[in-house]
């Protein structure tokens, strides 16, 4: 099975959380409304406060690029940038 | 929005790639065909040799429980459990 798989690690300043969580949430919608080549992309919590990962599958390489170029990509991404205590942390798999 | 994120790394034996990955393929459909509360179980080889990591997503954790506690998981399991170099590491999050 084809597929390419990202486990986004992300790690938000005190106090920005909820500004971070609302953005996401727009951020998430988009791609849900306009990536025919994304089949999943969701925001999880870690233990660690502050610490969040975002599993994403997308159906190829071309797919993750229209992802990264795309103008809610670009536009939200932003957004989240001053919410984050550092660069994300981002891991790329391949679908067994 | 609630739910769980499970983010589980396995490593497996040199060698032994194509029989886990077969064993986990059965595994995978007997997650969608008979768990309600699980809405994504898929695994992916990481850019390590030999490792690899399921994305999955519960409901809530009763829907983890009967996950761990289902026929398909306990039989399955038990065989992969001998492709494996050692014990799964399993990160629980909570979906945002």
């Amino acid at each position: 099975m084809s597929g390419i798989g990202v486990i986004a690690t992300l790690r938000v300043q005190p106090g920005k959380e909820e500004a971070f969580e609302g953005v996401f949430a727009e951020l998430a919608a988009a791609v849900r409304a306009n990536e025919a080549g994304n089949s999943y992309y969701k925001l999880f919590r870690a233990a660690e406060a502050g610490v969040y990962k975002v599993m994403e599958c997308y159906d190829d390489e071309a797919a993750v690029e229209a992802h990264r170029a795309s103008d809610h990509f670009r536009t939200l991404g932003a957004k989240l940038g001053p919410c984050l205590a550092g660069a994300p942390q981002i891991e790329t798999l391949s679908a067994a």
